[in-house]
């Protein structure tokens, strides 16, 4: 009964397409042209890349650029069945398909059907792989790949992912690509010293072992650099005044044999460097094919005239796609070379490192992280509760989010190097998408609680970050509904903008919590200015604990001055100072009795309490220390900042600083006077305000125990408006300085996920030649950056956004938290980087970093991995006026294993049908217990509904994995299957379909469709 | 009998389409849009303008970009059958048609049935309209509109003219286009002061009576001047990324009623300056429409959005055309303003006259003007000889030259406003064509006399002006055959390039006639170079005379000094100067006691001999004289140069000269300081040398009475390499001063026939504001200049080729020569005129003016009408080595009335079918015999063949002209049909039914397809 259930829904799931669709078999590899054997063969591939957002946004694209280039495309293909076109980004070809009219559709299918058409990627955009995280990564990818089996079945499906203007490869990201399928993956850049290493050594195709916790074959994907970028050779670009082939005798300028020679002399210099028998040419670049016209004509008369003179080059040429280029060089059955690091960063020539758009926009990438974790919950939610039992409407306030989640991850969107107006529009457009999104959580919780009343005025206060909450504004008297999408339950320190000193806050059993009253500024303060901060306080009270997928509700009165269980008001005070300090250090020490968990014997210890006449004097003892010895920092923290260099970009040594690129003037950063000090100290929180300048302020905080295992410290360092003028751009950073000897070394995460090495000046694969000794040792944080000494010390840094960073000093960590320039760098996007808020005034950015120490490996990464799974799925709150029936639930029945997350979990096609992803959180090693493979049991494991059975898909939600097959490809090490696999396989696929329980191991993720029935 | 014959002919002359073709009735104005009563009705006309050549050659922007529009059009036509298109230029539809496949010609011809694709114009380009002589403008349309007639049948048929783009616009081109049946001309461009009076009186459209000699209405012409020249309005240009209409709801940016706005404010500014209740908006530009796609979409939803809010505006939009258009406004009956004047010459700002391209290029202008002889004389011969007898291949063998010709009338072409590069290619088309036509002229030759033998070796020696003849470099012993392409005997100075100094030339009688040879240079004489200059000596004598349209055969033989019959060897003998004349005057005296016939009594005398040493002191008085009375330059004639200024173009006090304009620097020319004079004296020519400089050069001559009754003197001057720097371009002129009393008027030609009265700093129809005294007072002299004087006096020049001038000064003529110039105009060509010779070196120019005075109107007008017509039909020598057996033979078996010239005999759809063009070459009033109607009976006028039927046509041949219609629009003299015309156009008709016989009115140009029957 249940296997012929599961039978059903495999058919179901994946595919709403006609029979016809289903069982074509000219489409995929069957469709591609056969290999001339004995000849070089060249594959010609028509593409375009349309980025989504860039110098336009991504509407103004598609109705100025895109909706032409692929009309024109389809009536081209129509035109000539020999002719076949790649596209990438589903934004796009979303747009256009809802736009036609049935017929065009159903000629569009056929083109689909006969392989003309094919998709490469089928993202919903060309993501960045630096500062997105996985959670959007996967989900961008889920929606394109779903929209075009949707439309097209399984003949829409790419064979290969596309990554050909990204800015640097992931290994998390392409470790993800090889779990959804792909054969191949095609990217466009590469630091040129690794390139050409790798020309010389016929290198430039390989096998990326993405993952050694997922293991060979599952995250290998053979990866090909292109020649010199995406675009057509030069002199190829017909579409906008490259020489056309001129065949007809009877006009003047006839040029076929010159056009000839031209091609075959550009082939041969490229099959230099590549080891099969093809070479792939990519016949087109941003926004071509407008007029397609122009391209095909031309191309069809240069195929023909290569190949009449074939017998001359040994040179055969025919329109082809990258998936079948894959498919040919893979039937090579060629040995290659494994690549198991990274390619970050990306320098496209000396003194240009794309290392800037690690922190470009630092507003914008927390805007898409809050976002993320939003999107998520209210998905989850939205499941638990069922909602789409009322219809399909309600599941419909969720597209335009999901579609802005997946155009802002484009790699001009979060990457933060598109126009200025370009931002306004991706900032825009996740906003709209929230706002419409946001009823469904009122409804989920609504109907999850079956108390309609309380949730039906339900306000988000979504500007809490900068003090103002028009809600606590005009009620003192509410409810707070905390709900946390963490599989586990978790602490929460909650800080909620209020307009007064005195409250009462009681948890969901009506006990009275401590709580504490810190004003937003003591009125001497010189700090950033807060646009629009109008609460003068903020309350603060530990949340302990929310449940697993669940809530509680909290209640804030306020109360009189005295009155029982009342906040303590904690004045911000300023800290007396004998003589300022010329250069800005603070002391990291701890200035109180309090002796810390675990991190005691360390020299990390931050300033809890105000410093003390010895400690002014300290700051001079250890100016003078620096004096001697200018990296001999230690136990400090400070802001500072780079001049970006303002150069004209005439030669790499006048390279720019700009959007893409980081490139200070020297090489050690600007240091600040130290304006003033102060302090909090309070029963829930200890704060040291540290004021830089009038545009650079520091707060950090350190709380009191509340009996979470995972404690930390907090740093919120706020910055701007920057100031600059026409040759002065500065960038922003702070300096975590400890005393540990990291020996160059440091660790900073893919994605939000795997853990990389990184050794200061040194690349894995090529002998560095170091142009930036900052800059070029800058990698992204998307989510954690640590130092660990030999002895099992450690120090880490969880940031709340993607930014970027390194160690340029032993023992020191570098964020680059906010930056201006004062020159584009020449890449394209024609913009200095000077961002402006909606008041026309500089933007200010706040940044949060938790910040912890260790002694030990296993304490340190079971902290890392939970606060950084915390940082990101943050709690929601919900602001109330009535009070809610129920205080206290959980979506879970039981918390899921410390080391396993529900990363996804969402409607799919039809209430009852659900789509389901677990993780596993660490990685081998990192832990004795929680790296370990961990079994879950799916049944029973909601409390909203049971599941039924599970079929397990690729990573994508794409194929069934059962039934996904991918090209394997020979390595040194053998390759194939690796030994033990199948069995466990196999074992995996009965747990799976007779207990409907699920194993996951080391930094898995796996996604099922499941049957669910609600109780 | 004849009369069957004659239906059968006028079906069969013009369509060899099919009978479904001929039959359509949706086509033409049936195919129209209804107008809306009630509305204001917009005309939204698709069109491309596509030059060709100008920044590219016509083949080079055919396969760069005009393939791609044809291509792309028509796609986008065939998509949506409410598109309409406009086109214009047969040189790139025949390229792009030929290249089609059967069943994408069905479906444009089905597309042109229904009115979808309509042409205008129809040319085979859009000609320019100052420099082009009206043999080629006649032939030009008529081979553009025969491909379409061939192609289309009546239904291809172009309505109005479409002469958007050329720079002034002339009375005789209008007659022309009248005559073919145009029923609407449009332009783009008049003089700003003239537009701006026009706007404001709503005289954009008119009535042009562009013939007083033709009368009205066959040579009226109703004229729209376009709001602001032919492009799409401002904002509208959607292909090159104006904003499009955005009206997807689902998108940002909706933008419906913002686009539906800015095209309402944009039609209500429009209408203000028109009359009707129509508006046409020109919707294309240069070479736009190559991606026809983008424009067709917006405009389908502009229109849509428009229509659909018709109430709110009153404004109705359709797909529409010129023809559509101008029916619109013709059904309105509205009454017109006329206007019998030109638009000549055009400013489109202060101080910036388009008059410098009436001289550019002045070397491609001449070759253009011989080429175009040759041409029609090559035509005549191969008809007369009858060679398409034999097959089409050999009638075949005119299609380059054709073509070439049709290319070159461009308004980028023989105007010398395109690129360097292009002027190359027009030559080079030119040339090619010239050479295979060359063939014909030695067939036909060969086959008139039925003498392969003497015809076979013949050579042309072409650069016999620059006195290079390998021919008789290599021959002691040769014949020369004249042939005459006139259809009166002629009189011809010879003047053969030769390597020795002793000849006896004899002529078809074997007598020797009186010869004298001139050295090339006298080897101290510091003359312009003269590139390639092989032959020493020239040979010169009188050829009296040669047949009508036919030739004579003269033997040319090296002999020894004393021989009989032997030429005079006259040296080249320096002229005794006391003191050279510091600013170069050159008196215009008779230097010897030889009177002269007609000219005594004026005081115009050319210098025809060596100068005494009392002329040289006059040079001294005559100095002294012009201090005092700047410009009492009486008697003289000069070189002089400007220097053009060098602006920036910035404001239109910065014009520059350039390709198409003319500035001067200073109104008054740079004199030279003369270099030496010398003189020849001899039986057959005296001629006197005048080195200006080094490289401006002037050689008078003087022939000796040869009793040809239109004696006229010679000058022809020599200009180049012309020196210039950075910021010194010069433009060189010859200035003709005569002690005229002209009243600040003279007379210039338009195309070489009418003749139109021009005044200094005048203009017809508007109060000229002056901005440049020079610039602004030159006119484009095609064929002839002259001052007349109230008593009947005048002097005239006749030009080899088309110049610009004017005059400056009462009782002066001035012309350009020749010019360089340092500086770009800014008007798109992009480039400083700057000519080069294929070494490299500036370009040397040699005009010839032939200069005669009169005393009578009658007698100058007979002078300066046959001497044109000789000028231009000058004979064409054939050089051969053995003896010819036929020595004379005329193709006429009489000559025509000497005011009648056949214009055209032509091959034309078979070898008994011929094309004849007849025209009057006098103007009403010009000389009273003369200037009466003449009957010429055709049927035994030519000497090979008789005609058996002939069957008027329209002027360009596309149309029967019994049956062809025109509209009729109202003007104040009531228009219509002019009184009388009726009875005499059926008189005249049946005249050429019975007779064969036809009557040629003043300025008249008569079209017949004949049946012949060769004898």
């Amino acid at each position: 009964m249940r296997n012929l259930l599961l039978a059903a829904v495999a058919t179901l799931l994946l595919c709403s397409c006609s029979a016809a669709q289903r069982e074509a078999t000219s489409c995929g590899y069957n469709a591609c042209p056969k290999p001339v054997p004995g000849r070089y063969n060249v594959h010609l591939v028509p593409h375009t890349h349309d980025d989504v957002g860039w110098l336009r946004t991504v509407d103004q694209y598609y109705y100025y650029e895109v909706q032409f280039i692929i009309d024109t495309v389809i009536e081209e293909l129509l035109d000539n069945p020999e002719r076949k076109f790649t596209y990438v980004e589903m934004a796009y070809f979303f747009r256009w398909w809802r736009e036609q009219s049935a017929d065009k559709q159903a000629k569009v299918k056929q083109l689909v059907k006969n392989g003309q058409l094919q998709f490469a990627l089928g993202g919903w955009c060309m993501d960045d792989e630096a500062t997105t995280h996985y959670v959007d990564i996967i989900d961008q990818h889920t929606q394109g790949l779903r929209f075009l089996n949707d439309t097209f079945g399984d003949c829409g499906r790419p064979r290969v992912a596309w990554q050909v203007d990204p800015f640097g490869h992931s290994k998390e990201h392409t470790a993800m690509l090889a779990q959804m399928g792909f054969d191949g993956l095609y990217y466009g850049r590469i630091d040129y010293q690794d390139q050409a290493l790798r020309r010389k050594t016929r290198r430039m195709e390989m096998v990326w072992q993405a993952s050694q916790d997922i293991g060979s074959p599952r995250a290998d994907l053979f990866s090909g650099k292109l020649y010199d970028g995406y675009c057509q050779p030069g002199g190829f670009g017909f579409e906008y005044g490259d020489e056309p082939v001129q065949d007809d005798p009877q006009l003047y300028d006839y040029n076929v044999e010159q056009k000839v020679k031209q091609f075959v002399d550009m082939v041969n210099s490229r099959r230099q460097v590549y080891s099969s028998d093809h070479l792939m040419l990519t016949m087109g670049c941003d926004f071509q094919y407008q007029n397609a016209r122009k391209n095909f004509k031309i191309y069809d008369k240069l195929i023909k005239a290569v190949n009449a003179r074939t017998a001359a080059h040994n040179i055969t040429v025919y329109y082809s796609t990258p998936s079948c280029y894959t498919k040919s060089v893979h039937d090579q059955n060629l040995m290659w070379t494994v690549k198991s690091d990274d390619f970050f960063p990306y320098a496209h020539q000396a003194h240009a490192f794309w290392t800037g758009y690690f922190t470009s926009r630092a507003a914008l990438k927390r805007y898409v992280r809050t976002a993320s974790n939003q999107f998520q919950a209210i998905k989850q939610t939205s499941c638990l509760a069922g909602l789409q039992r009322a219809g399909p409407q309600l599941e419909a306030k969720l597209d335009l989010l999901r579609q802005a989640m997946g155009v802002v991850q484009h790699h001009d969107g979060v990457s933060g190097t598109e126009k200025q107006v370009v931002a306004y529009d991706y900032a825009l457009r996740v906003s709209t998408g929230i706002n419409q999104a946001y009823s469904l959580l009122q409804s989920a919780w609504a109907n999850l609680t079956g108390d309609s009343a309380a949730y039906s005025g339900m306000s988000s206060c979504s500007l809490a970050n900068i003090s103002y909450c028009p809600f606590t504004d005009s009620n003192n008297n509410f409810y707070l509904h905390f709900y946390n999408p963490v599989s586990h339950p978790v602490w929460h320190l909650a800080r909620i903008p209020v307009k007064g000193r005195y409250y009462v806050v009681s948890n969901q059993q009506g006990q009275a919590v401590t709580s504490q009253t810190i004003p937003v500024n003591n009125g001497t303060l010189r700090v950033p200015e807060r646009a629009g901060a109008k609460s003068s306080y903020e309350l603060v009270f530990n949340v302990s604990t929310i449940p697993a997928m669940g809530f509680v509700v909290y209640r804030v009165a306020a109360a009189a001055p005295g009155s029982p269980g009342v906040s303590t008001f904690t004045p911000i005070q300023s800290v007396f100072m004998d003589s300022k300090p010329a250069d800005g250090e603070l002391d990291w020490r701890d200035g109180g009795s309090e002796s810390l968990n675990e991190r005691e014997s360390l020299d990390y210890r931050p300033v809890f309490a105000p410093l003390k006449r010895d400690d002014v004097i300290e700051f001079s003892q250890l100016k003078e220390a620096k004096k001697s010895n200018p990296i001999g920092d230690s136990k400090m923290s400070y802001m500072a900042y780079y001049y970006g260099y303002p150069g004209n970009n005439s030669a790499p040594e006048f390279t720019a600083s700009g959007a893409y690129l980081f490139r200070p003037t020297k090489q050690t950063p600007e240091r600040f006077s130290l304006e003033e000090i102060a302090s909090v100290t309070g029963p829930v929180v200890n704060e040291t305000h540290v004021v830089w300048s009038n545009w650079t302020y520091q707060v950090l905080r350190k709380f009191a125990n509340n009996g979470d295992s995972l404690q930390y410290s907090e740093n919120e360092l706020t910055v701007g408006p920057i100031p600059y003028d026409a040759n002065t751009g500065r960038e922003v950073i702070v300096r975590y300085n400890t005393q540990l000897n990291s020996s160059a070394t440091f660790y900073t995460d893919a994605n939000g996920r795997q853990v990389l090495r990184r050794v200061r000046d040194y690349r894995p694969t090529w002998p560095l030649q170091q142009t930036e000794n900052v800059s070029g040792n800058y990698y992204p944080i998307n989510s954690q950056i640590f130092l660990n000494q030999s002895d099992g010390s450690s120090f880490m840094v969880l940031t709340d956004r993607s930014e970027g960073g390194g160690s340029i000093n032993d023992g020191q960590i570098e964020i680059m938290l906010h930056r201006i320039t004062v020159r584009d760098d020449a890449l394209g996007v024609g913009e200095a980087l000077q961002e402006k808020g909606s008041d026309g005034r500089g933007l200010v950015v706040k940044v949060t970093h938790w910040l912890a120490a260790d002694q030990s490996l296993p304490s340190s990464s079971r902290r890392r991995r939970e606060l950084a799974n915390r940082r990101y799925r943050e709690p929601l709150i919900g602001y109330l006026t009535a009070e809610p029936k129920v205080k206290s639930w959980s979506g879970l029945r039981r918390p899921l294993p410390e080391n396993v997350q529900v990363v996804t979990l969402d409607d799919w096609r039809g209430p009852n049908t659900k789509l389901l992803r677990l993780e596993h959180l660490y990685q081998i090693g990192e832990h004795p217990a929680l790296s370990q493979p961990v079994t879950v049991a799916l049944g029973q494991l909601f409390a909203t509904f049971n599941i039924l059975s599970a079929t397990e898909l690729t990573l994508a939600a794409n194929q069934n994995l059962n039934s996904a097959q991918r090209l394997q490809w020979r390595t040194p090490a053998g390759g194939g299957t690796t030994v033990g696999d199948a069995a466990r396989e196999a074992e995996e696929r009965l747990q799976l379909e007779q207990d409907i329980t699920v194993t996951l191991r080391p930094m898995q993720i796996r996604t099922f469709v499941v049957q669910v029935q609600y109780l």
